[in-house]
């Protein structure tokens, strides 16, 4: 056998079931063609091995790439100034007059060139190449136009071919009401229905569609009819639902063979074992959660239960969630959900890679996956948990190759 | 006159009080000797100036290096374990016959070589270096023996010889009760006293005393005889206090004329008037009240109310505030105790200055005072707690001189 590339004298936290992180001692990672050719203890390496490089990781514990599989990350402006006055006790109509609110960011997004909102949301992604993110799935839905809706889709594209990372795109058309449609939200649903997915899709840029079901944005009918064309279109499916209020969108989206339910604060028990069924994947996002100050965490100990898989995400939006790390996620579903640390790793790993629906070919150290792979500064797994905040990635490895040396990730790297 | 350095073309955050951030647009700032020897509008330049280096800064907001005034950042090990065990629900017993707690920590401490704990002490503060922290307060604490707390006293100061920061000491040998002194508080108490105390002060590694006075750990009548001992020779007081129930720490404190109560969460009004009429700083510390899922923040409107200034700062300690990011707490001093976004920034410069007794020289961009500058990406100060991360820093100058890159700063920079 011949490999391009041997890791020898790491941990590896291979995040296969089992056991405790599927941690493997003293490990040994091929890697042949940008997969996985081998891994397993270095003492089982076959005899007969071969590979054009070599490389010794001095003991460092190895996981598999992290995978953000919840953000908004393209969108223009910030919202630091509503931030402000919310702090300085400003009435809700107040922060409106101001501009305020998710519609201000529409504004801001509508109005941004192109370029602004590429170099901003590069900004943002390379935060998360640096800490060791080789997936990242980026929802439309600040456009709520044709065109800008559009606009979003591409740059998230433009971002997976700039970048040394998987993109995955989410049409979120459905993401809140745009000012024009105010009081006619079905005519809103047939814009998206009739053309900006049907666009979307011909121009090749979806992966999977969303939509906000909620009191402040779309009914679970409204939600249905896009979910409907979605799966008419062959699509995946995807759901914001219960995150302040229980509308049973979870359900809904269960007997659409959802790949996940997002958020789920509040989700009925009968709706918890539908997701089971269906195999939808919880998808908890613990900084919209602390942003929010909300008081009641997602039901864990139902979700355990029923053995609905958990991932965790940033939700990264201006709003509810200005989270610039997936890591410091998983410190939050800890402390905030009481998700132990191997359930927060996981959920960032494999269960994320199955919430995007790429568990065959990322999430896990298992052959025959792409060999995406970081190494850590750290002596226990659990640590990437424990911790709120901290430098510990040492080395990253895409589809096999070496990336540059993580802190200059943010200033610039390359396509590999 | 003739300046060093002279910034021209940014936006100045001088956190001088009277208007919102103090801010100057188009400013102009001027050092020589490593202080601040001009600042103001560009436009109200002295027609003679003449700088030996003039740096155009692009438009840039620029604040006062920012300053942690209570950390523990000096430890042996870390408590990724006890973490996960809580998070199984590990009963105290269980933690504790596996080793759990600060005595852990104090274990680990004693036990590490000088070299260890210097390594793992520097690449934390390194961190705090990359995200614009120049004055650092470190504690000891985890000795709890004379030598092992010397030893992390001339750590301490042997980081703020290595690093291009300035590093403020603080005894805190009455952290927690020995081992080998339960039951026996007060001897243990004695040896501070007799040994501890004049030994470190004699060796010139002690710039402040402090206490954590609390049911846990030591009463009103023995954080008394160390307040007592400190001021006899002259030292600087702080007190943890109210941190988990109000024994009137706060009060005691105000007669002794701390510099700070820090923590406070559980304090009477009486004691907060007393807090302001002794000039006492309210170090609030939201890393430790998030990581305790504590419900009851410090009672802001009441500091507010009668003007006590309010610092903020990382609590970085393994146990209850692994927190490796002072502009992490800045967000979660807003999002959970509610402070606005210009006082979380006072909190970590003008008035964490002042809970280091440091205000001369520290804490504003003010002539005289050191030129500690850190330029920053954004467009609005806000944006400092609005981000939750975010590598937002662009430059650093420390006394005058430019650091290196800050992304290169967690690996390795020389003092300048
Ligand atoms: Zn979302
Ligand atoms: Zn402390």
């Amino acid at each position: 056998m011949d490999w391009d590339t041997l890791w020898l004298n790491c941990q590896a936290a291979t995040m296969v079931p089992g056991s405790p992180y599927g941690a493997i001692r003293d490990a040994a990672i091929a890697a042949r063609d940008g997969r996985i050719a081998w891994v397993g203890r270095r003492h089982d390496l076959p005899p007969e091995h071969c590979a054009a490089e070599i490389v010794d990781l001095a003991g460092c514990w190895v996981t598999p790439g992290l995978i953000d599989c919840h953000t908004h990350l393209i969108f223009g402006g910030h919202r630091a100034q509503e931030f402000t006055l919310r702090l300085e006790g400003a009435r809700y109509e107040t922060i409106a007059r101001a501009g305020g609110g998710i519609l201000s960011t529409v504004e801001a997004t509508r109005a941004a060139s192109a370029d602004a909102l590429l170099r901003a949301a590069e900004a943002r992604a390379r935060e998360r190449l640096a800490e060791g993110v080789t997936v990242l799935e980026i929802k439309s839905g600040y456009g709520l136009d044709v065109e800008t809706e559009l606009r979003m889709l591409r740059l998230a594209r433009d971002l997976g071919e700039r970048l040394p990372m998987t993109v995955r795109t989410t049409c979120l058309a459905a993401h809140t009401l745009p000012l024009e449609y105010s009081q006619a939200a079905d005519d809103y649903i047939d814009l998206i229905l009739d053309t900006i997915l049907p666009r979307a899709i011909d121009s090749g840029l979806v992966d999977a569609v969303d939509v906000f079901c909620e009191g402040i944005a779309f009914t679970p009918v409204q939600a249905e009819r896009i979910l409907r064309a979605a799966r008419d279109y062959g699509l995946a499916v995807k759901l914001h639902a219960g995150q302040l209020s229980d509308l049973g969108g979870a359900g809904l989206a269960a007997r659409y063979g959802a790949l996940s339910v997002d958020h789920l604060e509040h989700v009925s028990e009968a709706d918890v074992c539908a997701m089971a069924g269906a195999g939808c994947v919880a998808v908890l996002l613990p900084g919209a959660f602390y942003s929010l100050r909300e008081t009641q965490p997602p039901p864990v100990a139902l979700f355990r239960k029923y053995r609905v898989p958990i991932a965790i995400a940033s939700d990264l939006n201006p709003g509810t969630s200005p989270v610039r790390s997936l890591r410091l996620t998983l410190n939050m579903a800890c402390t905030l959900f009481r998700l132990t640390p191997e359930e927060a790793l996981a959920g960032a790993t494999r269960v994320a890679a199955r919430a995007l629906g790429l568990q065959q070919n990322y999430g896990t150290l298992e052959c025959g996956k792409f060999a995406d792979l970081v190494s850590w500064d750290i002596d226990d797994p659990a640590e990437l948990a424990y911790w709120i905040g901290g430098a510990a990635v040492m080395g990253r490895v895409r589809h096999g190759k070496l990336l540059g040396d993580p802190r200059s990730a943010a200033s610039g790297e390359a396509r590999n």
